[in-house]
């Protein structure tokens, strides 16, 4: 007969490769802290329902408690061939508390039970990369105060052509926006999904009398899911997650991206410092910004992964199937990943030195300035798609003369805008063109310092659920909880 | 020289096929209601500021206005060879209102109009997912109801195993909580967007004194974006929109996939009406549930469109970069696929005609009750891992000789499982499974119906932002609005 | 009852909001030319079998080709509710040769008639994209010739940073290989995909005296399916080609990002004639390289294509399953997409203007020498990983001083790299490390002329099999035809 | 001053932070057999050219077949802190014979070095994985020899509906021809893939006088690549082989699919045998096709790797650049989860038993006959589409009464088909119908029969280039090769 925890029906045991096949606790092990806590909620539970005596839940507590401890100081050895990290648990509860062990998984199941680890896994993360964001955020907001203090112009880029000169403090709050709403997003999912799968069991409910509230608010959950059946077979929080994960390493690919055109010898507008670069094994002269492009790659990876798990979810009936053992792969890849990035970047960014002089030369070029000049020409009452057209033909004979749009003598200007005269184009400035900008969310210094203050107001990260409890923490809760109810 | 409205500088007209390559009027020309609200803002808004005198403004709006009726009524024919809809509405402008067409565009660029555009695209068809969602889920929510009267019960199944028996009225509101999370995620992620970029001209503000604040009120949005370089970069709503999109397709997949099992001659557990059903065009008695596999397959498309647009956006440095225009792509191929895929599954949920007795004769598997086995062991002081073993075993004794559970001899019984009798495992039934799971959010009748009741407080659809205005509307909205700032 | 063509069994019609949602005639329009050539060796066959009367094969022939003809002149009006393309070609023969029409499906299923025309529609794309691919290398192999010619010589980038300097005409080969590749795989996935599902009818073959052998031959194809179920189910040579597609829409986007950095300000490489770059509704002096971001974009499109499908495809059971309808969708997007890439990159090519002064400036950068003083430090007897540190210390010596490598001072020389004096570096220049290069694959000139001559004999395209016939062609091919056997 | 192997111009050793984010240890490190081997050619190569001399190049050797021995034995302690495995094995290296070490690296750079070592890699897992598909054809195929001797009958199924009675041998061979097409891909792949990047140096070749050809041919390559750039800078190998993952996951998904709605009480056409089954931790009935499952989400894996890595490819500019580095976590991820794919669906091939009772008594549910009822009526005159209608008129006839096609009154059947009689309709059955599928590719006995014959023709794996040679091999192979050149 097998000796599997579940083998009664079963006349041998697992083939050994089929069971490493489908083991999961090389991934789910670092789910123990987890699954130590909601085990303790568990026992608090059904010893407050009289489902289990006051005497096996203190055997039960004191033996989680105690291996809660061992995991932490990296005592605990897990068998090799355990099956996941639930099994492998209540193995080693047998081995510490003897057969009183075997009353842990009265009313629950690993279907409930895994959910509700990685629930709560999943809020552990989004404590941790909240406050990643945050401090990205407070050092994109500080860059973006130097820099206005500074008074730092660079060309504006559409198309990575040059398109009109804006602040580099204005250029860095625009990263500020994408990623504060990755963090506000962030902030949501984990809001959404914070309600406890525990009390499903395998998918139909228990009969023995759980309060599924009970467990719920002891982990620090709003309420229990309304359904077993979504309880167990729902991952819309992961997918949500890896949705977030994804389109926060695009936000954090652009950044690189741009940053790894800026340290180029050609653009030079930032250098990386030397303890945030990489040398070549072959060419002595190489300085290259490694770390931005696998910030790069990377993004490529977590969009692989939100494809990827989305694919594996598509068609499953009903409820629990082990397709969501897929799970463990995809959280922990994205989480993992993007842990690596959100730190680099804010090592990154400190390591970029911008070099004002190279970004100021090149935001005076005067083509940057035909908007103004075309602007200037439906001040003085000419349509703007007329005076676009003016100002257009001006600047291909600029270019066909090699001089700039200052430079046009006056019959130039006179036969193609004869509302402009050559003065008017040699006082735009980029300066000017930049002051100039100062609808609400323009780039004008004064829109800038006004951006900054409603950005030092968000820069405070919005509150999440608590994060998850230490089994420890939930043996010793008072009860009754206020407000326990059902 | 180009004849383009923006060929001023250059010396020859685009070639043809590039012409052809980059076109997005065949795809953007959905856009032609949003495109003229939001004209008709910024025209109200220029007079407003001064900027346009009050018989350009009124000579716009009258242009545009009449546009819009014209494009109601059908009566507009776009120009083969036109860009996109911005100039294509610009030249069908300048054929109607003349001169005065070409002062439109003062203080304004594709790259903010796009966006808004977009934003308002999204908004509309928000609104109508939204009812589309609220319509399913009221279909569910009866279906639910009926089947509780009934008392259908049905095998609930884990690895497409029979599990337990559970109500068919749980499993409808299982589905009917996943779709309203999809509701809830729409409603979101549109109200997170519902900012103006209309403001941020081509990505650095407006020399012109513009208010922002009035166009995006006009337009019903909270309010303009915070940075221009933000506001003609951000993608992100879109992003988020692909996700909901992805995942809401996951779960009208799940669902199709369940009903394809059901109406299996193994299963028939259901059978389809046959205006609901396809036949062969070579077996004559074929039947087949092919609308159900178009909803599984279209969920593949969605993720496909939320993985490419993905890829399209990763390393594209700011701001406003042609790879941005695959949008619309993105964007009409997943709002039409789910759009079809909404209104599918509500027609087939009527047409799902479910089969009781078949239903109940698989729930009456005696199997499915081992585990009320083996929580009447835990009820008798058996640890929970001693009594799932005891039970596993007479499993395996029933198994071997054919038999269900409750016809085990005494002796057999007695053998495996000391404190059971046949007496004990002959008296489960599946209704007294169902009745047993009584925990909150399981299967018993009572909370079923305490489900029901808090699904119905559920089922109005949550508020969102406001429908995008008509031009015709916006163009008489009275001014000053009350709140109108900056 | 119902008047669908498979009408039979069903008490009522098609509910039309699922018939629209299941119909795939808007897309499977295109089809029409395979069809009908199908059906033309359908006819022949089952004539040449006597499962048909010569007459009635000739009606039917008769119509196939005069449809063909009206299809061709677009004299077709296809019935707005039609089902798919079969259906409707089925229909509109019954219009023009009346009741023997209904003879034609003898012995097919439309599962083995879409697999079918799906194969031949493949194999059209293939012909048209193989000549593309051929015209481009045929594009890059001549501005390879040109730039060798003219020994232009370009900074070689890793990590976009400048690395070493090559030959112009040697970047030019490397995208050549690439996309020769992409060539040859296009070519090998459609002679692996040659074979016929036609006679695999539904799933199980036909009881008819097929001969499928025939049908394969008429059609071009190398022979049948081994397997019906598998003749039906397969969609491994759409997978194969939306991987190519992907692939090269890749190889596609990189030659277009080096060329958005290429048109920069900053780098100043090329220009685009102004035929090619399209200008901004707002900014008179911008020059964008649209098209060159729209091909970057588009690879990302096709991506999510290939990603799309392959989630829809995994976890069908055996054999047809609507769910492979989405072959329409998925593989026209990427043809049409990859078409205009295609068409778009080799027009690009033409209109992208090389600068080669600024390519020659930016190519002598001492610092791109370092490797060679490492190599010189080599041959005179220093081991490379000392050589390597030496030449780094003075590389790090010269950014200090703010000088080249070749005007460090003897002392500083000889303090870091005693075997090398002032006048070895100074004796390094771009064009003797270019020379240099002569390995196999190198880019002295010398190798890039050979690699030149062999890349000529790779530019003629791999063959492929015969494009589809046409039904008047299929309809006249004597019979027997040689080797025709079974 | 830096440490680091490339530190020379580095003021600053890398921060640690971003170094541990950059090191591709902890993935490439299972390169070391094919960077030893890399190694030892170069080295040959390196002292058959006089760049090296004898004793340095022995010295060399004798370290690197030395490790060899040493890392297979598992004696081999990498660096925590090290950044590459190319850079561990130098550091390894230099700490076992010396500074000769430093003379390793000469003409070569890591860019060339891994491009070598993936394609190396990727020969060992193809070897690997073609063997293994050969195991599972070579199984499919005695499964389907076994079933073919044993006539075994199963339901053909179109949209998981009942079709046609098949051959379960039949269905068998449909697998086989899927999964032998993704060994002919894997073989295709290998070969074209095929070519030596060593020599290409960091991207333009190198000044030494390097034998390209022969390192390639020391390493079983059929010859260098044509050029540097593409050389180092070409992933296309990788990407065909993830696509080849990818297509190959989804026939295994579909056959999982398939069997795990086998093994359902409701189809019950396999058992799987208890050692390939899963309990429930709190079902003591439960016996779940968890490996089925498994294999069917991995399948969402591979797809998910694939869509990443081209999102990540993407959009680089020439030459090499590190978002490359992401080759090993994309490509080791997509070989291991192949592995264990291949090896759990070989396992549980075995471990299905089929119930060819039931699967019998479902095959001969008369419905599946429509399709002869109407080829009969084809064979008396009737037209096909004429026969169809009057087929389904019989079943809609047959339904309404609940009875089979065969227990129609003769009345009836005249009615709706005149060309009929209530005895034809009884004299079929499932094994006529199998049968008299008799053409090319059909499931009648005799052409199955066939099919195993031409299947076992094509048992045997298609060739491969050889295995990667190890470094000992190398080291020994006397020079010089035949057909060296250049």
């Amino acid at each position: 007969m097998s000796d599997k925890a579940w083998g009664g029906r079963f006349a041998r045991d697992t083939d050994r490769g089929l069971a490493a096949f489908a083991r999961s606790l090389p991934l789910d092990r670092r789910l123990w802290p987890y699954d130590l806590a909601l085990s303790a909620a568990h026992v608090r539970m059904l010893a407050h329902r009289g489902i289990l005596s006051q005497a096996d839940a203190d055997a039960l507590l004191t033996g989680l408690v105690d291996l809660e401890r061992a995991f932490a100081a990296g005592e605990v050895e897990l068998p090799e061939e355990g099956e996941d990290i639930h099994l492998a648990i209540e193995s080693l509860l047998f081995a510490r508390i003897g057969e009183v062990a075997g009353r842990l998984h009265t009313g629950r199941s690993r279907n409930d039970q895994v959910a509700t680890d990685l629930h709560l896994y999943l809020r552990d993360a989004a404590h941790r990369q909240s406050a990643a964001l945050t401090d990205l955020l407070g050092a994109l907001w500080e860059r973006s105060r130097q820099a206005l203090e500074q008074g730092v112009v660079v060309p504006g880029y559409t198309h990575t052509q040059r398109a009109q000169p804006v602040l580099l403090a204005h250029l860095w709050l625009a990263h500020f926006d994408a990623l504060e709403r990755d963090r506000g997003r962030l902030a949501d999912l984990v809001r959404r999904a914070n309600r406890s799968p525990l009390g499903a069991a395998a998918l139909a409910g228990s009969p023995h009398p759980l309060d599924a509230v009970l467990t719920a608010r002891l982990l620090g959950f709003d309420g229990p899911y309304d359904n077993s059946l979504d309880a167990v077979a729902d991952r819309d929080f992961l997918v949500e997650y890896l949705s977030f994960a994804a389109l926060c390493g695009v936000h954090l690919s652009r950044m690189a991206d741009e940053a790894i055109l800026w340290t180029t010898a050609e653009f030079g507008f930032a250098a990386l410092e030397d303890d945030a670069a990489f040398g070549s094994s072959l060419m002595p002269q190489k300085k290259n910004p490694e770390a931005f492009e696998h910030v790069r790659a990377r993004a490529g990876r977590l969009t692989g992964v939100l494809a990827g798990f989305l694919a594996t979810l598509k068609g499953l009936p009903l409820a629990y199937n082990s397709d969501l053992q897929e799970s463990h792969h995809a959280l922990y890849t994205a989480a993992d990943t993007l842990d690596g990035m959100l730190a680099a970047v804010r090592r990154l960014l400190e390591a970029l030195v911008v070099q004002p002089e190279r970004m100021a030369q090149a935001a005076s070029d005067p083509l940057m300035l035909a908007t103004d000049a075309a602007d200037l020409l439906v001040r003085r009452g000419v349509p703007f798609r007329t005076a676009h057209r003016q100002v257009g033909e001006l600047v291909a004979e600029a270019a066909a003369r090699g001089v700039g749009l200052g430079e046009l003598a006056a019959d130039v200007v006179a036969a193609h805008a004869p509302a402009l005269t050559p003065a008017d184009l040699a006082r735009l400035t980029a300066q000017g063109a930049v002051a100039a900008r100062a609808t609400h969310g323009g780039t004008a210094p004064a829109r800038v310092a006004e951006a900054l203050e409603r950005a030092r107001a968000r820069l405070a990260p919005p509150p999440l659920p608590p994060p998850p409890p230490r089994a420890a923490d939930v043996a010793h809760t008072p009860l009754p909880l206020e407000e326990v109810s059902r």
